[in-house]
């Protein structure tokens, strides 16, 4: 049983991530939700994830941190996630409000008062965990590992060389990576590996609520896809749970990763350091490479349906 | 009565800017210190000031903050303050111990519990007071000015045109002074123009205990003076504090400042908009300009008066 | 006799500048004409003075330069001198064509024929000079000095510490202030301080052929002045032919100064040591700080009346 | 018949790919060479140039242009050359010296005069190559294609991400690959897959004068990977022209490729956009991937051969 702490900005992936570890309670505990700006305003992002909690039942606490990233300006992505920040699916008014402690907060009451070391699940830009480990420095020991959706090792889309998360706070992704902790990076390529098929999404179609979210999430977030002619989508931030659950999956390989924070096509940029060198590596991360596409996308099916028979 | 939080990294000039404050008792309430990193590491400068405590047999409690910048790499100035950072007197060793409190969270409680606003007297790099402001933008109302030692109108002191505490971390200073917050900005200009003469200096040598430490704490840190072949010494961080007491000791302009984070001879500058414009200003400092000097000074030695019928 | 090349962006003031050189030719002798983009685009600036020699009937070589700055997108200043570069006066078709060569082979070819040093006189982007002293750095010998209508010691036009020659190529000002070469600095002040009221330029309205190109000039280009409610009007590029026919009406400094080429509010900033340093300086500048405001507007009326009476 | 000039600054690969040059004179007709500081000094690479010219007895023109980048300061690579630049072989000193014309100047009048366009080999920093499209823009319609060694499409040297060719005046390769004109880029891992083994080398050691050069060049510059306990060494200057003879050897791609100027990593990285886009390039370049390793190596000893046979 692996305790863990999702730190995200749903965001219609993120959503889909959080229903896949909802239906592996067995696998994760999560001891609580922390939200950041990214996808959308703090405020829009937060309530996404009330909205879906209410809808399913659940009230697992959700705490707030910061909106906006350290150095740069606030740049959410309504092309991707609408105004809203989670276009698509009709979901109630939420019921319960995030809890009055800043999500910096509750990380550090969790971690001192943890046993075991805890998981942090990183779906959105690094501000959170950034600001966390700037904070509070000696609590490093209590982390077993930060899971990031996040960078490229070859490639970007916000920029050729940067991907959103990363781009969107490069200062506090520096601090997350140069911090010693344990950092495994599902970047663009795992996830594009991962990707579900436009016709495989049929296939929740008339499932029960869990499904249906997914597939109202999906109808609006596969937009960007067809629009462009693709016969798939990745759903990005799904990629740091199921490596945590069924790490047999994945390939990845040990790698040196710095944080480049200037440029104009270089700016956020995950720089994998991929040549062969015989010197050893002084603080390699775990890149994820690739993954088996038909597997991933089935632990995803298996987890709607664990959840349509339970809610 | 203003109720005080001093944000400091003591440091000479530090300690002479608290002995002041605490000689005003009536004036002002000092609700805490928070330290950080600047003069010299966390540590050293906190443990510098728990000594203060200890030799004046005070208990004002002292609150840890963050040991290095947001963004730049630790640099502490070892020829300005010695290798304790506060090096000269010989003090006991401390009684009491930093609170185990981060110093952002005691300046969150103590503003969430505050009656009236509190006034902020930052005479270090801002690290502390911009994560504060980054992490809980909402307190920005309960604050009633920021008043820092920090910058320049026309010169720097570690660069050509930047000065030491805005150097360290320029970005925690862009956080503090695009904050909206009002600030007035002691820089190097008003500063100097209160220094001490060296000959003025002598007129602690057979005080008590505060004129002592005053006098031991100048023997060290006029060094600097002397080998540059000066008359006299600015004691940079006791402005802010003599500024809050005796306002009509000062000249002053309302003036735009910004912060530039980049540049060979500029990063850590504070951009005065000296320039006389017709448009409005948007978001106006208090720019001090100079000081009555024997005045400033008279402010001191009266403080050490105070003091030294005190302890 | 002082031989001179003028490097220029006409322009407004560059025209008024050059009608100064022009009526002191037993001072100044003027080899050949440079040009550069800047105040507009490198062939509408060669052709506004194509087209002022031949109203004015004379034919002094004109050599075009650099089309853009070295490093920075090309950004002209329309709001100032009009689309043309040079709206307000009617002047004729040109009848001469700029030479065959380029400003850079001209330079060379000059001072390596010549048997005394030679003085530029730039009065636009640093582009030519800085590419010429980075192509030709064994010809520096030969040059004289190079006085420069740019930058200024407190304030900037383009950005608050930025002035537009400099922040339009910082790159090539940096070459050239960091070349060894002797510069002298006309920045902003000084030309303010020798600002021509608007009341003045009516002594023009009726004279001849030059006053009455000045007195075209002059009704554009006081627009901004008169837009903003001021009374009088800076004629920036003059200023460094004017300092060296009568340098005794300028005040000056020796300054260490140093070309900032990044930052937000400092790219293309000379950053002038003002500071009162013991150290010696290891490469300073003539920085002119002001000039005598009612003889500096009396060279040009008395240059105009020359000019009249010769074409 | 193709007519190149060879922009170079000899360096130990530089002159073997200059050996394979001279072996192809059916194919290639050699205009001019012009020098560049990089591997060394200007003087030092100029000089081993015109010894290596005296040492085979011929006597094609050679043209010094820039001393130092543009922007950035002169850092050469003793490491890899030694500290004269072509450390190893004992060559005779220079009869011919370089010709009394700047590269720059002697590259305008060289396609001033071409009736057919004409290919340049970029072997070194773009200094000379960019300064001359930034100061004759109108001559790039003269220029058939230029091919560089420099930048990589993964990896760096110099820095994790950066070539030293592109790191040494990224400012220069950025006004060279922003032109229009057609650029082949030989990067890291094409010059890579050409290596050359430790053993294949000894298959110069009893050859003429060509070879004899050769396997003094490689005793010294193969060093590095013996050092660092490899098989083989890349002989990356010797790309552009064997590319140039024997295309079929080579696999390549239509990329678009820009240069990052800023970045603690990527300074100086070549950005090869390798993702898969529907939309249209702008202004793609030829990236060479990689080449037949035997056949490659193949060239480089048929060219000493044919040498020998000559001098």
């Amino acid at each position: 049983m692996r305790n863990i702490i999702i730190d995200c900005d749903p965001g219609h992936d993120d959503i889909i991530a959080i229903l896949v570890a909802l239906a592996h309670k067995d696998e994760l505990n999560i001891l609580g939700f922390t939200t950041v700006a990214g996808n959308q305003t703090l405020d829009k992002v937060t309530n996404n994830l009330l909205k879906v909690e209410t809808y399913l039942g659940i009230d697992i606490p959700v705490y707030k941190g910061y909106n906006s990233p350290i150095v740069k300006e606030l740049d959410v992505q309504p092309l991707a996630h609408g105004e809203s920040g989670l276009d698509g699916p009709v979901l109630p008014e939420a019921i319960n409000s995030a809890k009055d402690m800043h999500a910096i907060e509750f990380m550090k009451k969790t971690l001192l008062e943890a046993k075991d070391k805890v998981t942090f699940v990183c779906i959105g830009p690094l501000t959170n965990m950034g600001l966390f480990l700037k904070t509070y420095p000696e609590l490093r020991e209590k982390i077993d590992q930060i899971v990031i959706m996040g960078g490229g090792i070859y490639n970007g889309n916000v920029l050729i060389k940067a991907e959103f998360n990363i781009y969107h706070d490069p200062e506090a992704a520096k601090i997350v990576f140069d911090s010693g902790v344990k950092v495994v990076m599902a970047g663009l390529e795992v996830c594009y590996s991962g990707s579900i098929l436009l016709t495989e999404t049929e296939r929740a179609k008339d499932g029960g609520k869990a499904s249906k979210l997914f597939y109202d999430l999906m109808k609006f977030y596969q937009g960007y896809a067809i629009r462009n002619g693709w016969d798939r989508t990745a759903i990005f931030d799904a990629t740091p749970v199921i490596y945590l659950l069924y790490p047999e999956l994945f390939k990845s390989e040990e790698k040196e990763v710095y944080i480049e924070t200037v440029g104009e096509y270089c700016r956020g940029m995950t720089v994998v350091d991929t040549r062969n060198r015989a010197t050893e590596m002084k603080n390699p991360k775990t890149v994820l490479i690739s993954t088996d596409r038909e597997k991933f996308v089935e632990v995803i099916f298996d987890a709607l349906n664990k959840l349509d028979a339970q809610y």
